[in-house]
């Protein structure tokens, strides 16, 4: 068995918790908690060890793997305990808002190669990574487009959105992460922004509801990203590659392939899948597998630190297209 | 010009008539109709003779074409005099009610061979008839089973009903022709029937709402029927042909390509095109030119007179099998 | 923990233990199984006890879940077994292929009321069981046609097949068993068939690789049921609802919903999922959930005892209807 | 019967006297035309008048309607002749490439209002009308995106492209002014564009094969289009509008609506239709029967001239955009 400790139990350490407890290779060891409620429920739900101290978790040598779901502005510190105690890592997404922290921990990355994996979902979904296949197979020849449209069905709460780094770095970095898969060797060098908002909430926060970005890349080809932070008919999340010779999409997932026929519709078919918990729900199943490889074999994992990087630099350069009203060139 | 005699002005008559019009390369020179109101309205809206002596028509050397869409009742009558007078015949389904007469005027066809087509439009559809050039071309290989499902929105009105001569011979027909259509060489060789009411109406003219009929051809194709007078969500008419190695659908056509996406649903679509005016539009252009051409050039048509004797047969045969409560043998 | 055993541990066996190992509720206490080698690879594998000396198992009052997988013509005598020793009872389709031994155990089902579940796995698929909630909560007025369409990718082996006990019994079965599931209250009273077969095989073993199967119920109901042993583009399992007001379709399942445009087609899908343990892999889920619940609070299942015994005498009167070529009455 | 002058009988001019020819209130009077094959040719079908001296036309008494689908750069001088001698007018898009001349001309359009009607033909298709009209009948609340993919099958000549305008003023012209005809009384506030070319031929004619652009309307509605000039699976016309309760699509239509299943795939239909006469047969029959209203009923027609340029407006700050590599305000 190999033994897991979880940081943060939140909404999403919750679900990562029930995944690594239904993976017959994990043993969840720890959870890491700064709110006693939350992980004296975990403790409780998978008969685990509530610390609150990381130092005891680090210094554990039946720890095998660190997992990182606590805010974002722990990531790094809990990223380099994990390298000085040769640990397994894996890091929810984003590694952190500020980049001259992520550069400076990129460095002992790139030095020390420790195991780690970021947390980019979607390049796990059977859907996405299957055009990604059929785009290396020459499906549809030169990759000359990539669209992706993706809209939460309902903001997170307030105060999340408060702290959240904003729509580039909190949504839209899962996309860019995502166009940058597809682009393989090649890489993002030209970015321009919009953003627009209907609730004014937004406005007060300095946030946006709605954003479109254009990119280009070296070889010429476009990514345009499209976010909504509110989306009436469920989660939409959708990829569109556009060939030389022919185009590819990955469209949404649904429960039931049922559909209504009336008086006054046909084809009515049931709403997308609420959120990323039901639609990645496979992905985040591959994802732990592979973390799993990487804990036994050192495989190179679909998604690294470096990703983790890079994609905040677009989401950074986003931003400041939309601020500077200016196409922004990447180096 | 090619001149078109059009013989009954009822409601596919008006159909024809307006498309008649449209065709370049036809004259609707005269419209024989028994109901004056309509024969007059004929007359003020295509400039053409109204008249209820047939024997002028088909005497009147002028006339290229008869275009028999009067009563079934007339169907035989008049076919019987177009071959007389040399014309080229298009008729109506069906043929008549009555088996005997349409074996003697058979008689007369194969004897004489005159120019004549028959008005099944699905075997023009564009649609219907793209599936039957793939099958042809051995995209699913060897046929083994057909499958139609054809409702109509609304039901005529009881006066028509009650003297149909029943779904068979009256809606049914056309997807027994059009299994014969797809089987090619096969023929049907057995059937047997199954038929429901909700509305008591249908049961008081010995008719029925709902029909099933399941066929088997000589070869072993299975071909399942399915009718029904209304359909609240428009005209239903697929084709399904199930192959060896795949299968081919023909679905339902749509005005626009539009979905809606709100709360409670996605992709919900239009309802279907309203009825067979709508639906067969092209096919029923489509069919007409190929009139033109059997009247210039005795190319043969897709739909023929021993076709139309054909489809009444098997529909003989189903209401037999209703009747009997046996599978009946076709000889 | 409830402790359960499983008997048989063929392919279909082997799925249920992993679902029995993965259920948090449940633990696999014993395998039953007549092959040795299959035995100990069940007994490796979830580190269960492997017996064939059924006794055994029926009288060690730590069995709480007798889980009958094992061949068709052992269910009785095990469902007895379980009886007679109070367990709770999963039995998988069909309970015997002769319809008299079912009989004389509804009758102890009924004195002895034991906790007993059939394997009716398509009653349990949330597409399914969603156009059946839909039906009944009227979205498509009164229910008029059922159509269903079942194919399976390819044929079990020549060896199964001679055992079956023929398409109507071992793979139409479900079929029945479905439409009882939304016709409810009503019965099926009338019921034609007819079928086919392309590979020569099928005709030495009296058996057929094509089959249709028509049905009217008491209220007038007409159902359809099209299955086929071979499909080329993978499982294809489709339920089509018609009613007075509107349509439901409960449609194949996609891993992916992905498309391929090129330059001679569009809109191009993955090919179904592959079989029964892809495609109804939730509903195996939820009929294990609903075991466990049986078990606990002896709800009513979905899929009884009574269930079984009435989709075999629908079978056998399909079969007799083949064979007498005429519409068989069920009393 | 209104008696029309066609201007141009180059491809589109030829699609449009097949159009005037089947309109029942339209007779095809004159064809202008430099090359003189084609003059003739156009005389030989419709049987009209093949005229080279504009002014014999112009001040005919008997010509009702000028139809402009002559080059570009003549577009502006006929349209004045237009309304000096108070035609009722039609213009093929754009106006004209240079916008001051177009300026100059809606003041006098303004002073003298002329019956004209711009060719948009967008305007006029069913599908991308319906969901203007579900949009206006509050099926998805407040408009918040307009995402427009527009893709020609194949480029139009190398020589048509040198002197076309650039693909702004060119293609993307259609979907600014759909754009605009969503946007109803918001309008365009802000544009960024991003263009790209695989093939070299465009760089060295300063124009791209691929663009982007990304607006923003004064309410804040994001409008995305992109375009491309070429597709390998047909002419691909799609527009998505979502709003904040709901979403609506106006798709690619088909010819038939087939289907084929086979090992390796499911569902795979047709190529898209073609191109623009196939795609938009029905928007230029609604196109001219509006024409055919403007004239008798003066009437505001769906596309005016101060359409035609305020899309331009947009256009050339499209293009500026892409050389400031900034966000362009519209004043």
């Amino acid at each position: 068995m190999i033994n897991v400790a979880l940081l943060g139990f939140g909404r999403i350490g919750q679900m990562h918790a029930r995944n690594i407890n239904k993976n017959k290779n994990l043993k969840l060891l720890y959870v890491y908690e700064k709110i006693e409620k939350l992980g004296k429920n975990a403790q409780k739900l998978y008969n685990c060890n509530f610390e609150r101290n990381s130092n005891k978790i680090f210094s554990d040598e039946k720890v095998d793997i660190i997992f990182i779901s606590s805010p974002t502005n722990t990531h790094i510190k809990f990223i380099e305990e994990g390298i000085r105690y040769k640990k397994t890592i894996f890091c929810e997404k984003p590694l952190d808002l500020n980049i001259k922290k992520i550069i400076k921990t990129l460095k002992k990355v790139k030095k020390n190669k420790p195991k780690i994996q970021l947390g980019f979902n979607r390049r796990y979904d059977p859907g996405h990574h299957s055009i990604k296949k059929d785009l290396e197979n020459n499906k549809i020849g030169q990759l000359e487009k990539i669209i992706i449209t993706s809209r939460d069905p309902a903001p997170p709460s307030k105060s999340y959105l408060k702290s959240s780094g904003g729509i580039f770095r909190d949504m839209m970095i899962h996309d860019f992460d995502l166009c940058r898969y597809y682009l393989k060797n090649d890489e993002i060098n030209e970015i321009s922004s919009s953003a627009s908002s209907f609730e004014p909430f937004y406005k007060k926060i300095k946030d946006y509801e709605l954003a479109t970005v254009t990119m280009k890349s070296k070889k010429g080809v476009i990514c345009v990203i499209t976010n909504s932070r509110h989306c009436s008919f469920g989660y939409d999340q959708r990829v569109e590659l556009f060939g030389k010779k022919g185009m590819l999409i990955s469209g949404n997932q649904k429960n039931n392939a049922t559909e209504l026929f009336s008086s006054n519709q046909s084809h009515s078919q049931k709403p997308f899948l609420n959120f990323f918990i039901e639609r990645y729900k496979e992905a985040y199943h591959l994802q732990l597998n592979e973390l799993v490889s990487l804990h036994k074999k050192r495989i190179k994992p679909r998604s690294t630190f470096e990703d983790g990087y890079l994609a905040l630099k677009i989401a950074n350069a986003a931003l400041k297209s939309l601020v500077q009203k200016r196409l922004i060139k990447l180096k």
